[in-house]
């Protein structure tokens, strides 16, 4: 039996909120724009059949204090205060259905279901507007349902949580047909069924056995509670919408406000938007959730559907000033907006969903976040030409960078937070490449064509500048790591990943850069831009197979006598695959990924003593998002069985009681999240499914 | 010498905001709306005079914690972090110049100055739109004075702060002539000196040691640094401004902005237009200092300046939709709106500093927090004719409570959470009484002449329902209590103040009300009216004469055998002496006040060990705000010598390093805050000036 004590995002979609929930005690609620879960408390509770006054609830919450005593500190008012009546229904008694867009939990004659399905975002260019609102709409259904039929006595049912907000208190909600409560203007929770009452108290008791039902709701109190009776012997099933609402200014630096403005002026009107679309948003639910999952194994469609949960909860769609959106995908418990290196692996899931959001993150990049630089040999101060690249990130935390300036790129260092202006160049060439390949965007890729020539210059300058000692592969850093060196997107491994000089890796993709932008150029008739392309491809190709070691593997570092071995140098076929290149092309290329990836997969080299896949053959570091990749490639492209031992090993990661409270993270250090959690890039796992 | 390391608040007018410092550790800085500091760091540091790169700074921050573990989880980039290079001055080479509106720190040869005058607030319908703007631009100015005239190098300085807010990342200003730091757009400290440059990192020394100056910021950092570098021999004073703002809806229940944003679309705007009135705002605070201090002694000019600021700190005016104003004075650590029970105490100084705000607080409880009861005898069911009252408050937290509701009152309760009617209409008509009486707006009181004429017939009510057993004086309790008993202002203080019914110190206030309104009736015609308002005066008079025991004292509540002996019977008084009342009218009464004053004020009474007031004889519980009210009566009234012992164990308590950080606070238990901390209701300390 695997643990069903896990939290989940339960999102809307472009409103970087989260309704986070399944993991024990006060480590969920309603979050908005945060690094991880709200810690707020969370109530769906049931009066218990023979017992009156006493409940039942789902273990979310931890038991009450007694707050009185900072108003009456002389304790003579102990007749305020409620005895506990609320227990945690045990986790035995609990069972948990968890999809991609539903998730059901039930205990005792309670179920507790919240509902997310993920509608395509339309393009806004398109001007959809009902389209755009419905999937834009920052509201998430919930249903609570009670079978009170074999009770013979009518029994109360609640629901609600208490905000986490510091400035803004929480209310009751008695307007527009709602019945609901609410944290200031931000975060909600309401209903439009008949019978319900709102209260709002330091604990729910004070609302559910309220001495005196007459009082007015108890403002100071920071809980909200929902309740209602189901008479005796019957069934029923409510709804709620829980809302989200940021009114003013989004982010600083490009200043912008939630898309979703346009269409909702209070969270009243999104939460009575979610509850008139319940019967849809069900029904979405139920295709997705079984689209999500499709021809997955257990294993497989867990992390699935928890990795499409997290992508969701990050998902922001903005509007500028001008009235152009602006689609960013937040980092996890970073918070950096749009990292590009995150960008080229949620490519896959977002080409599915909702195409041109890959195409306005990379316009946004040329737009704003491109730069020119110098380049220099290691321990050689000499400034050769380099050319275009683009920052790591467009900022954090709302606060969008200055132009051609990421957040996390710092000059002087030779590890975390140095520049990754290697891996961004071929980051933006491959995802450009690959958008204009797939969507057939003809005219949006013609229009980048120049910006692809640069990309292309600055490839070869880092190669080399003198054109005759090329040889396919990185071999300068940008003059902007001031004598410090590039890293790769694994900023926090060892040399082994971490170093983008000569890397295995990174020289795989170079190489399917290379390849990409040729078949681009080809199509636009750019013929010498596409041959030289090509020329660089097979110098990349050759410098890989030369680096072929006799048992078979390839260095993590080409050249440099390092020990480390790698699953990540097969990362480069995937694009390649992905928009139909025929590989047999690269046959000795491909052969030697598959020897090399057959001689180092088993346990002390690139798998755990669990059976879960290890990155580097040197380092505990390894990210999850990479390893579903990996995995894909594996099967699809390189002919090898499912590791059904792993993706068991690599679930027993995510459910660790350690790390279960951070939703679905990527970054494990031997099977513990250490860091990228709460994280938006496991959605790899969408090349599962193809 | 008395200790100097206790936090004060620093604000503009009606921002409900606070740079609040003093306190050892990262336990002020920049807070907007909150209910206690802001527990941030905030760093005002100079390069040590022999040593390059080492700092002292005040010691408003803990040594830095290195934050790059949760990036590089291998440890591999040590690179990263900056040794501690900034230590605390030491506390005993501090001085610290403390008045109402400038608060200078001396240290070395740093000296900071946080100057916050409190301009008039015009009245907004009077349309000075000018002079408003001054008034309630939400800035704070900052003056820092390096004296490098005896140094052989130049040495740098910075000054800057890391937020705190979850969801707003700091951010660098370099726009509008301005380079500051910033939380999102909601607090910032900005400078136009030349010079300056702004910095962002997880700890100061990233930035004014930066191992690469030319470093972008590293906007991951919650730690925002202006810093420049003095030359040598030279002594120079910088000028910054502290900004608050938020943008869109500032309360719910009545929606509201705030007032400020009239005038100021942005923070930036904020900053540079407190630059722009450096100067006026030096000289204003000048004359501010001078005059909050005239004629007290140092214990008492302390007291005062401390009691203004943490006034000024939970000050908000609002503007509704209509475009009406509304004035809030939030309630410290409670965050309730206008709570009445503190407006009648902060009457004399809003009456003195913006009388308009009085009479606006007391129009939204006669349009929105009066309503209508019955009453009922102790133990007894019968409902009798009660009449209006008005709730304890208007809300909490931003969230203004439904009409005629207060946040805070509960049926069913006889001890805190109770309804406080009696109390609140005692409370609205003095204060309505003494506005118009005192300000002349004769428009405006005979506009609530029907309201006092309910006021006086809900009073009458409250004595007896039967006119001819009526002795003055409160005898039944609303239903709204539903069986329960109404309390006082002093909520979690024993029966002897807690219990309303038969109260003396509500009886000598009724006594003053009944003669404040036949006042204001006589002068508005009301004959009859005014007759029996001052019938009911005597009776009120009469009754309480007639409870003084042999000993001279009276009991706290009348007629029910209590020993308890309270200060606040003589509160009353206050009312009348202010609007010139001739006491000598009431003689026997205030020789009866007097010669119980004289009694129960020593220590075993009501006074601690200390020598400081014990408001009840049976509680350890008293409230600073009061006991400064009832100094005042009693010197100002009675005739009693200012009591310095008393004074001088005040301040003590305020300066007790368990109660420093929550600056002035007015509940103390046996001298410790335990309740009513961060509070505005000490400013009847203003009363001592008069």
């Amino acid at each position: 039996m695997k643990s069903i004590q896990f939290n989940a995002h339960h999102s809307p979609v472009g409103a970087f909120a989260s309704l986070t929930l399944g993991f024990p005690g006060a480590k969920g609620g309603l979050g908005h724009e945060l690094k991880g879960p709200a810690d707020e408390p969370f109530y769906v509770g049931l009066e218990e059949i023979d017992r009156e006054g006493y409940y039942q609830a789902l273990p979310f919450f931890e038991a009450s204090d007694d707050k009185s005593a900072d108003y009456d500190v002389e304790g003579h008012n102990a007749e305020f205060s409620y005895p506990n009546r609320i227990s945690h229904f045990s986790w035995e008694s609990i069972t948990r259905q968890f999809a991609a867009c539903t998730d059901e939990w039930s205990a005792g004659d309670l179920k507790f279901r919240v509902i997310t399905p993920y509608p395509t975002v339309p393009d806004p260019g398109l001007g959809d507007a009902e389209a755009l609102k419905n999937a834009v709409c920052p509201g998430v259904l919930l249903e609570v349902e009670v079978d009170n039929s074999s009770s013979q006595r009518a029994r109360k049912v609640f629901l609600g949580y208490a905000g986490s907000d510091r400035y803004d208190g929480v209310r009751v909600i008695g307007q527009d047909g709602l019945i609901g409560v609410g944290q200031g203007v931000a975060t909600a929770i309401a209903t439009k069924e008949p019978g319900f009452k709102a209260g709002v108290a330091w604990q729910p008791e004070m609302v559910v056995n309220s001495r005196q039902p007459d009082n007015e709701p108890f403002l100071i109190g920071s809980t909200g509670i929902l309740w209602t009776t189901v008479p005796a012997g019957e069934k029923r099933t409510f709804r709620f919408a829980v809302g989200f609402f940021r009114e003013g200014t989004a982010t600083t630096g490009i200043k912008t406000r939630y898309y979703y403005r346009r269409f909702f002026n209070s969270i009243e009107e999104v939460l009575n938007h979610t509850l008139s679309r319940a019967d849809q948003l069900i029904a979405e639910a139920k295709i997705q959730d079984a689209s999500f999952a499709n021809g997955l194994t257990e294993d497989r469609a867990f992390m699935h559907a928890h990795a499409v949960r997290s992508y969701y909860g990050a998902t922001e769609l903005l509007e500028r000033e001008d009235g152009t959106p602006l689609w960013v995908v937040n980092e996890g418990e970073y918070r950096m907006m749009n990292t590009l290196d995150l960008t080229i692996d949620q490519l896959f899931f977002e080409l599915k969903m909702n195409p041109w959001t890959v195409r306005n993150e990379l316009d946004l990049f040329v737009e704003r976040y491109a730069y020119e630089d110098t380049i220099q040999f290691p321990g050689d101060d000499t400034k050769h030409p380099g050319g275009l690249s683009f920052s790591h990130d467009m900022g954090v935390s709302n606060n969008f960078s200055s132009p051609g300036n990421s957040s996390y790129e710092q000059g002087g260092l030779k590890g975390c937070f140095s520049y990754m202006t290697a891996e961004q160049l071929l980051n933006w060439s491959i995802c450009s490449s690959v958008y204009g390949l797939k969507t057939a965007d003809h005219s949006w890729i013609k229009g980048k064509q120049e910006t692809l020539k640069a990309c292309l210059a600055s490839m070869l300058n880092r190669d080399n500048p003198n054109p005759a000692e090329r040889n396919g592969v990185i071999s300068l850093d940008s003059s902007r790591c001031f004598g410090g060196a590039e890293i790769t997107t694994y900023d926090s491994l060892d040399v082994s990943l971490g170093q983008a000089r000569n890397n295995l890796y990174l020289a795989v993709k170079g190489w399917a850069a290379y390849k990409l932008i040729a078949k681009v150029f080809a199509d636009l008739g750019l013929t010498q831009e596409s041959q030289t392309a090509n020329a660089q491809a097979k110098k990349a190709e050759a410098t890989i197979l030369a680096a072929v070691e006799p048992d078979g593997t390839m260095p993590a570092i080409i050249g440099e006598g390092v020990p480390a071995r790698l699953i990540p140098a097969i990362e480069g076929l995937v694009y390649l695959d992905y928009i139909g290149f025929d590989l047999s092309e690269s046959k000795p290329l491909v052969e030697a990924l598959k020897t090399h990836l057959e001689t180092v997969l088993k346990k002390g080299v690139c798998k755990f003593e669990d059976g879960g896949w290890k990155l580097s053959s040197t380092s505990d570091n390894s990210w999850l998002s990479k390893i579903y990749l990996c995995q894909a490639i594996a099967e699809k492209i390189l002919g090898f069985a499912p590791d059904h031992e792993a993706d068991k090993a690599h679930v027993a990661w995510l459910l660790d009681p350690a790390n279960a409270y951070f939703a679905w993270s990527d970054q494990m250090l031997a099977g513990k999240a250490c860091g990228s959690r709460y994280y938006p890039r496991g959605v790899t796992s969408t090349l599962w499914l193809d």
